[in-house]
């Protein structure tokens, strides 16, 4: 550390070259990056004794209510929009293949492998839709047998995992194997918005700035065929509420999809539906490794 | 929230608009500064997502550790700069009146009131000193009857309340009360530089970047007197290792003192110290309420 003193006008500078010494040059970059962006904070709003004492208090409760089955500052970082920035920095598409979104906490189990076709809802609840997409490279080339990883809500709005006495295990999950021409195609349910656990610091943050905890509706997706990146995305459906204010900001427009009516009684005999359904197509694109 | 979907570009934007209804103004500008610095930090240095996961575990386990008896978060703030910043936003001096510094964690017990001349060192241990002062407003008019609140280490580096087992409770601390005339003065012992809690997530964020836990040596004061705005701040012992990197950034200059030696019996006889004996002199300013 250098000699000089800490003084209002040059706290950043003071501080950060207290981390001039730090052997790993990354770790170097990213405190004092840290600590110029944090202070720049703390001035701009001339942060009180009183709201500093707040935020060391709401920190110590993000982290007593983070325990091995529920990750607060996670949550806190996804309703500060940073888990999405993250994830979009780390997964620029180019603008030619499909967008990411933040892979959320609800790809706790394994998703169950599944023949193309399978009908996932396995509660037999909700309103009938059938899903189905081709997974391509850049130039449009078919990735025969691509993995498509799913999993979303029921109609209620709950994973399986949030409801272990409600729905069967596996409910609404399947892992997919496209076909020789990177197709892939099955039965579920069109999921329902829901709202992220806010029962805890995060959920009073949100109160008191008068936001909602709401997710729209949408079905999450992993796609990956070796040799190609793999993509952690959701498909959003259109006319679902909060589709503007998603609370983790994960929506790209990009990834919304209008889910139609189909009113046709033999293709729906085809599908193994019922009549009327819906349906979502999504054709995912990935990137070259 | 309006409708702005997520953008790596527009990422703070859009989410600092999500913040628009807070009903709070001051909750809402904060939370929009917030965003904004933070979103600036992610993007300014590409934050991977292996090291937001960093981030993600080491703030839970700074939450984990901070328990009714340890506040890891202020230490987190502390070795950030983040505390002195907000202390001198809060209290700037004018460039007339005596600088703050940081409150620190070892004022957890009330200072025992004591008579001017008392010796504060209980345990007869350490290098005698002769701490003495004038409490004054800004026009240098005495502070009759002003409070002086002070607490310090032992020679070995530790408060009482660190060493329960060791040191009498009330070692080295007093609530002394100015004289007509604004004076005080005490005995103690030359205070010693120590190390800040280095055990947990904070200790090791030093290690990893090559700093040490170490505050120069100094006495902690409280000082004030009706009608005035009290002043919490240290001394620092001129001549302490350490003094040009306090682990938690708190040396201004303005609060640096030589703490000469005095070799004369009949002196120390006076004030009833051994000799030679040290001297600490130190006036605190007071600016009007
Ligand atoms: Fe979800
Ligand atoms: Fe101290």
């Amino acid at each position: 550390m250098s000699g000089e003193l800490f003084s209002e006008e040059r706290s950043a500078e003071v501080v950060a070259a207290s981390f001039a010494g730090t052997p790993d040059p990354r770790l170097r970059q990213v405190m004092t990056s840290l600590v110029r962006h944090l202070h720049a904070f703390v001035k701009d709003v001339e942060l009180t004794e009183e709201e500093w004492a707040v935020a060391v208090d709401f920190l110590t409760r993000t982290g007593h209510t983070s325990t091995g089955v529920r990750q607060e500052f996670i949550l806190l970082s996804d309703v500060l929009g940073v888990s999405m920035l993250v994830e979009t920095i780390n997964h620029r598409s180019g603008g030619t293949s499909t967008e990411s979104t933040v892979l959320g906490p609800f790809h706790v189990v394994e998703s169950p492998p599944r023949q193309l076709g399978d009908d996932i809802a396995l509660d037999g609840k909700g309103t009938p839709c059938l899903v189905s997409g081709r997974v391509t490279g850049p130039d449009g080339e078919p990735l025969a047998g691509a993995t498509v990883d799913v999993w979303q809500t029921n109609e209620d709005g709950f994973y399986d995992v949030q409801q272990p006495d409600v729905q069967p295990p596996g409910n609404l999950r399947g892992l997919f194997t496209a076909d020789g021409d990177g197709r892939f195609w099955f039965r579920s349910v069109v999921p329902r918005y829901y709202p992220i656990p806010d029962d805890g610091p995060v959920g009073r943050l949100l109160a008191a700035t008068g936001r909602h905890p709401n997710r729209p509706a949408h079905l999450h997706l992993i796609v990956a065929a070796p040799g190609y990146r793999p993509v952690t995305t959701h498909v959003f459906v259109a006319d679902s509420p909060y589709l503007d204010s998603d609370a983790v900001f994960g929506v790209k427009e990009s990834l919304v999809r209008e889910v139609p009516e189909v009113d046709d009684p033999a293709r729906a005999a085809e599908v193994g539906l019922a009549n009327p359904f819906r349906t979502l197509t999504f054709d995912p694109i990935l990137l070259r490794a």
